[in-house]
């Protein structure tokens, strides 16, 4: 068989489905093409950790290209989709030149956005944690904020940069307030001469009536206790009205201001725009988060070639979480593999292995169907699953190397940011605030 | 006494000179406030080893106000150094706002840049490496080159995104180089399937008649063997005549032209502009590269409360590296305080302590009075004096552990890459050269 006579397969996105689907092909009679924007996989439910300076980007982000090394039956491009032609079969993409790449089966994981519920003119001012450029920026804003709390002429301006909000109490939302609440507490504690470090303010903020809404009740109630011990404001049932450079307006039973210089955002996630392109082209159906509803097999209506997986779309009782990515990448090459061969498959069937969610150094809570967990065997839960599915063994031993790093002594590696970085937004405010 | 009667030293720079005229300063009845762009010491002599994917910044660049979180003599401040009135002894910085800082010593130790001898608009095309922003923008030119090169449609194009010329053949272009080397014939191999990574062109490229002219010849000679071994074309007595976006033009025994859309920069070094202030201001000389000549007690002409120390000066018989600025810093402090105390201090003096460099992975030179290494015993020194210079214990161990890594396994830990990076400059050279 000649190679232009071989099955063609175009993955969008080296995320966790993506990843996965091309794994599931490595002995199929097929020529992959993986594109990405990036070189890098990203594992993202530690990028909060970059964030924060406990790892570096390298450690969570490994090239795509030396994981594929040895599966020659895929070829990485880093280019940025452009367009999909569902009807010619063609993808096109940008890198140096346009590239357009025919495929016979067609694999879209793209993943998702930050969602500023309608408000756009948020993101510039709150920023998200989607990419590793958002996680230095953050990095950036956060370090920033309490060097030029320093350097505040009044108090009120100190107390704005001390004051960090973060909107949305899921996992995300969690974990980076209990970052940043160790990060005052320990690890700039001392480090400075003029203000007090541990006196900053971190207020987390839901709509919701609890943090963590996919726990159940008691793990809730426990993680919100944790949050509140590590010195986290937890304000629920409090939306984000309005959101400016010197602060936010919240609604919590009524309305009032929390001067603030950085508003963090946790909150909605809207999927990849190419769910745009892959609607008009089929006439499936998104839901309000932009995503797709896909058929019970992750294909298109009307186009069984084409498959769409991971936070990119909805499928009835399966939550918008990494493991559940990774299980329809497995499945779809699976899929793909049972075609060529001529066989039937089954739908998609997701197994919910549990969830996890770490609050702080040492504590989490996990829950595993009807088992409960909180505290430190939590958090030991916690870094096993995490480190279970970081990729490369190198990069396992260097966060475990890391972790226990942060758990004795009172530093961070990675605290790198530079009046350049910090001349990109924050002194900008600052100067416009001052004059 | 009161703070405010202390003796008042304002450093400018948190390098190795301006750190260690802190830390000498740490038992002294004085009141040190230690200015820096960054929020972070730079561990320069590593910085290619971030720009070639091996270490991350946070392992060569520690937050100088942790370092000096047990020195409350310190204050640290983020900001960017606009002014020095000699007159008036004020320096003025800028970050959120203006500040004036009133001086009783000053000490500026703000290093160099890289100067493109006469050329200015060489700097945009051909990147050096002197900060972690321009190591992380030489990775990202290094890496999208390979990246660019397997999406090209010709033949020429794909080599000359394959070719790579490093102008300048110090230590600092000779650890590039040779890291390019190792990047392409063992980190990248394999790993692209239109490509022959292994086949890129590295040519180094130096006006001079040999390679680490700071070496004596016989070690000269071994460096540049070790190289051609490592697949480095050394071109030397080859000067740099033109630079452009697809190329660069070289005079060597009459001129020829060598298609490279890579060029990086490892040649000349320009003090920091502070220099023209403080030679403005006191009548001080400068040299050809914009040195301040100091007296030999490293003070301004006319201005002993003011010293200025590291790569900005140029004292008799110093050479421009780390070890003497350490030298500089330690006796600048130490002269401070024996000036509070009414004692009277002797001229700089130089300890010349050797010269190592290293040549791709396990190879290196060097040079220790009369006692000349080469090969793995040069590699084990250069290692030792590095870990011994480097800041902080975890970061050493993380070092010694990604140079073991880098022994065993073909691969590099911080590879990360995106369009978006891309797109800063080499995706608009290959579109203009496409279109």
């Amino acid at each position: 068989m000649s190679n232009s006579a071989r099955h063609r397969v175009v993955i969008v996105g080296g995320g966790f489905g993506g990843l996965k689907a091309a794994r599931a092909l490595r002995r199929a009679p097929v020529e992959v093409t993986l594109l990405d924007r990036t070189n890098h996989h990203l594992f993202q439910p530690l990028l909060y950790q970059v964030a924060t300076g406990v790892l570096s980007p390298g450690q969570i982000a490994p090239a795509l290209r030396s994981m594929f090394r040895h599966q020659p039956n895929v070829r990485t491009l880093l280019a940025e989709v452009t367009g999909i032609d569902l009807e010619r079969r063609v993808v096109t993409a940008a890198a140096a030149e346009e590239i357009e790449l025919q495929y016979d089966t067609l694999i879209v994981a793209a993943g998702a956005r930050h969602s500023y519920f309608g408000h756009p003119e948020w993101a510039a001012i709150a920023p998200g944690i989607k990419s590793l450029e958002d996680a230095a920026h953050v990095r950036s804003r956060v370090l920033g904020a309490f060097e030029l709390a320093e350097q505040a002429s009044t108090d009120a301006e100190r107390e704005a940069w001390l004051t960090f909000v973060v909107v949305g109490a899921g996992p995300t939302g969690v974990e980076l307030a209990g970052q940043l609440a160790i990060l005052s507490r320990r690890v700039l504690k001392g480090e400075f001469r003029r203000i007090d470090a541990t006196r900053a303010r971190i207020i987390l903020i839901d709509g919701t009536s609890s943090v963590l809404p996919v726990f159940s009740e008691p793990l809730r109630e426990r993680a919100r206790q944790d949050l509140i011990a590590l010195g986290v404001d937890v304000e629920l049932e409090a939306m984000a009205v309005s959101i400016d450079e010197r602060g936010i307006e919240i609604d919590q039973h009524g309305r009032r201001r929390i001067e603030a210089r950085t508003v963090l955002w946790a909150a909605g996630v809207q999927a990849s725009p190419l769910t745009e392109l892959l609607a008009a082209g089929s006439g499936a159906e998104t839901d309000r988060s932009g995503r797709l509803l896909v058929l019970p097999d992750l294909t298109l209506p009307g186009h069984p070639e084409v498959f769409a997986i991971g936070d990119m779309v909805s499928v009835e009782g399966v939550p918008g979480v990494a493991p559940a990515a990774i299980q329809e990448g497995h499945y779809v090459g699976k899929v793909v593999v049972a075609r060529l061969a001529g066989r039937s498959s089954r739908p998609f069937h997701y197994l919910d292995k549990g969830t996890v969610a770490t609050i702080g150094r040492t504590r989490a809570v996990a829950e595993v169907s009807i088992l409960k967990l909180a505290g430190f065997p939590a958090f030991l839960v916690w870094a096993a699953v995490h480190l279970a599915y970081l990729v490369g063994w190198g990069n396992r031993f260097e966060a475990v190397a890391r972790w226990m790093w942060t758990l004795v002594a009172r530093n961070r590696r990675e605290r790198l940011i530079s009046t350049q970085s910090l001349a990109d937004d924050q002194v900008a405010v600052a100067e416009r605030l001052a004059g």
